[in-house]
């Protein structure tokens, strides 16, 4: 029998096995996406479909396939839709896509559910297709299918994130390709991480709106980079992710009584 | 620099090179779909994904995410989605995404692409999408966007279908989970592979019509394998991945010019 | 009283009774398309209607409204959306159409239906909207309603076929104004046919393939006619009907127990 | 050749040729929906067909495939959804089509097209359809179509109604399977007529708001016939369709410089 | 505690005690769409708030947010959309949105709702969304949800209106920015009606069709005045308002049996 | 002539005078959502006009209609949809009003827009309608409209936050019907509160992740109220909505050049 947390790795009959037991699923919502000259365009797919393979291992769950594409990037929290290699769905889409998962899985029986968001876009989508899925679960007798929807990034402590920074976090919102992702690539995917191209030229220093079509002058670093990536390190990632996994899998447990 | 035939391995600005450079885009369309006690429910991700990174390694080509949830599976051809770990979308939702990953592909300067199925029921979502990324890209000014589509086992020359079936080959429509898909996977992924798992209730016995709601006498064999996979290999695999790869790879240089 | 096959030619109280009498609908799907130079842009439409009222009139069953209008046509099936005549919907919207008709022919009382397609573009939007329309009438309530869905050209039997090719079937793929569509013609519309017209510019040669935008040389034979119309008489056309009519009628008393 | 202005009867060639010398196509949106005891479900079908055909003879133009599936009926002009054998579509997918009929015609090369209504629910819809239709082809870059869309009952003149309700013309409002739909079916098709089922359960007395779910005492008359039938000949449908017919050939004319 | 009739000016138990004891919901149908020289563009807001308002306090009613942006204006019944001010919604749009509100209400626990059409282009997405709504909570167990839906104008007696038009009533459809418009108008915000600017260029002397782009022989006049507008005054306006508060109450009352 | 900075108060003739002359349009985003029990459902529509109707008079700018309905709301930002009162939209719909909205405002020639948000969860949906709508305008050439969108509290100075909350500013997540909202809402329409009922159940202590079902044990204060709302005043209304005012029209002063 095939050992795997990857739901797509069994046959049906094991997940149709694992769903009758109650296993919990977890489906990482990911994109593709401009992350810098030093990180791969698929770092929204690596981190949370990294974090839920470990949840589900804690948990005993299972792992369904990454969204890869998310929801449109926007200057302020991802660079933009402009950036080369940012391939995004309508929200609308993505929306559809969450809705039509969730309503299969609630058919197959699954009643316990986990959205990891890994993408600050996917967001406000995920929410909507959350609520379009339970409306038709509900629509075809489903009541009792509970769903938790996280960004895997709220579960940082604070405990770490001053290790991490010993100068102040500067905030999660220009967190994008810097030092936490960053760190945490490093942890999974050192071989596509290139810290010699880490870029000096942020942080980022937008303006508290948006502006269509984006000014030159918007204040977003031409790398792509909002905040600074230096002092990355894979034992940052992985304090990091000691954090994420843990306690994600202790809201899980709590939540679905396991 | 990251050596990869994977898009999303790159970097956002190797990613722009590569496009400048005129490399076509591969996109594999899969699905996530009961295939047997034998065989994972990712069989339809990672056959058109192993074709796909053969392919781009030929032609230059840069191998886009795959798409993981297919349209909704037919009794006929893939089962049905009555089967546990069947996971599909809407033909809607489908074609939304094509829509949406072809506009984008296009804005960003690709302009050859390839979409190579590997799901049956795929196949009209995928042209309806195609049809609606091309209008739009035409909306937006944008006129010499080439798209090849094609479902990669009607790349299998005549004489290696003789060869793996000396008994005459039943044809491609009962070949979910079957011979064909069992070699490929015993050639890819020999660790997902369950040989001794292969049931022999088949082959299905279909009436040439669909019934809503499925009958209990429809002729499906109730493990999900509609013909036959006993006799598999991994050499019979790379046989057919062989015709797959030389014929796909020149079809596309033919298209292309390159 | 009105005597007729059609539903629409009934009044109101006669549609009730046949309805409550347990007669099953049959919906025929067609589409306004090229034919080539010899037939009208009618075939889809008159072909799977011809069918449906002789079929009705075998199981004491209703005609509805066929649908003139298809989804868009392929090259490799239908020759494509270029050629002048050939007026096609959008997938999605064949889609919510025949959803829209069997939510209310359920509503209405409607436990029997039968989707007799005569256009091969329509296969898989007709499978969406019939998904989709069941969807609504179990959220409605409604759990007994039964459809079948058929392409009617699978109902010939191999030897009628051999009859007719005494050279070897070349297969459904290629039949699109061909012998078998323009003997039906004679059969059903002789009016509408000139056979004098009738192009010897085929077979088509496709690759195994699309392309978007369709190039110049892809082996479409400028007639529109995908394989060989000489030698289509009206004798032919009945031979294949009667197999249609017969097999089908067959089909529907076995599933629907009459 | 085949003589038909039904531009269904023509091959592709003929269709464009006719195109090519400039004829209007009308299109007519009927709908399939109760007119009482005495006349079939398909008079909103058969009446703008019938008044297209003849027109399309007088203006030298094409009649496309008619709508035979309209707008859901409302109880204060067609009695209602909850009479049997009224089939009806959602406006979105009424609208849909409609849009993409002109999406295909005016890419074909059609320059002037002309949609007749025979059903008063497709109003507000055939509008939006027409609209999003144009709006699409300007996107294209045809900026040159020109639509007409009707009403064919507003081109009756005054003089005739006074001629055919000599104590006073009720108006359009309750006229669904009165006096002058049942004498223009009188005229085209009596054998669908049975004048002795007319029924004389009106005329209705409607409060002026519609009502969800409809109240029993709504005013409704059971037999869905909404004023008066009685006194119904095919002469006096034919004085309607001379108007009908000569008063929207004049406008097509005038509008479309004919 | 907060004394109006305004649901959006009560707090969320106010609004829930309200609903509970069995207040009847407003819903006023609006657009922003020219209204000739002489009234601002929230003529068709004004009014329907205005009798809403007033028929609530005869009711017992609560008035919800009006509805502000209305279904695309067509040149015979509003001028159109190619006035300066004219911001319409696609009727698809305009459906989604009252079936949103419809669907929240009902959920809310509301059971008796009217909505109150301010805009002759609302009435068939009004219809729509309506149906859209009632089908959600029939499948989401609400099942005694009623609801009117009515144009307000349709309430003014004959009398009102012999009295108002002492030469003859017109009709009500080219009732735009005319008299009966322009004396509520002048009832309800005197300060947005410039009587001196009044034109005289109508009315207008439509064909009985549309036409698509708008000719600029079409009869409309270019004040966007259909009628006349001159000895508009308060008192004519209250006359109106009388009517259209005794009379929808009454209809109010009736059928939600208070 | 009327003196509004509403766009609504003045006639088409106005309004095109306007526009031509470059005035930017402000579109208020609002909802009807619980505010807990001192304060009115309409705060999220309130908050917004004021402060746009305020910036317009800075700028020559007008306001355009507020939109009353918002997206739906969640238990961690607003309460969520099981309070009685609010009544939100799917964010789909949402989206598509944004879209129409802009579409309509460019085709009537504005070119500065800003897009005002008074709730939280309209930002994603706000976002995508304005990708959307810019998309449609690209399409019918028009290129040179600019939209600003932007969240009014962002625009509260560091100082100004610190004197209103002298232990330190909680962070803006929790400020739903708190001292910021309740604060202005005593500003703009003390009216409508009533500081006696000013809750103490709060504040919320929500985890870090959403959960549907809600559970009951979730965090959320009964009132509704977030944080805190004791101590609001009308002066402290006054400091944030002079922050709001002046530095968003300096924003709309440097982006539209005026």
């Amino acid at each position: 029998m095939v050992d795997s947390v990857r739901l797509d790795e069994l046959n049906w009959l094991e997940f149709a096995a694992r769903v009758a037991a109650g296993a919990p699923v977890l489906l990482p919502l990911g994109s593709t996406e401009q992350h810098g000259p030093h990180l791969p365009l698929n770092v929204d797919v690596t981190l949370p479909t990294g974090v839920c393979e470990r949840v589900a291992k804690e948990v005993g769950g299972l792992v369904a396939p990454t969204l890869a594409y998310g929801c449109k990037s926007m200057p302020r929290s991802g660079g933009g839709e402009h950036f080369p290699g940012t391939l995004s769905l309508d929200a609308h889409t993505f929306a559809l896509i969450i809705r039509d998962v969730i309503r299969n899985l609630g058919r197959q029986g699954v009643r316990r559910l986990v959205l990891v968001n890994g993408h600050y876009e996917n967001m406000g989508p995920s929410i909507e297709g959350l609520d379009l899925g339970m409306r038709e679960l509900r629509r075809d007798g489903i009541y009792d299918m509970e769903v938790m929807r996280l960004e895997y990034w709220d579960f940082a402590q604070r405990a770490t994130l001053d290790t991490l920074f010993p100068d102040g976090f500067p905030g999660i919102d220009l967190e994008h390709a810097s030092l936490l992702e960053t760190s945490l690539m490093l942890m999974l995917r050192p071989d596509l991480v290139e810290m010699e191209k880490v870029p000096d030229d942020g942080p980022a220093t937008f303006p508290p709106y948006d502006k269509f079509p984006l000014p030159e002058d918007f204040g977003l670093p031409h790398s792509g980079v909002l905040a600074v990536a230096t002092g990355s390190t894979a034992e940052k990632g992985e304090l990091l992710m000691d954090d994420y996994v843990t306690r994600i899998s202790e809201a899980i447990r709590k939540e679905f009584r396991l």
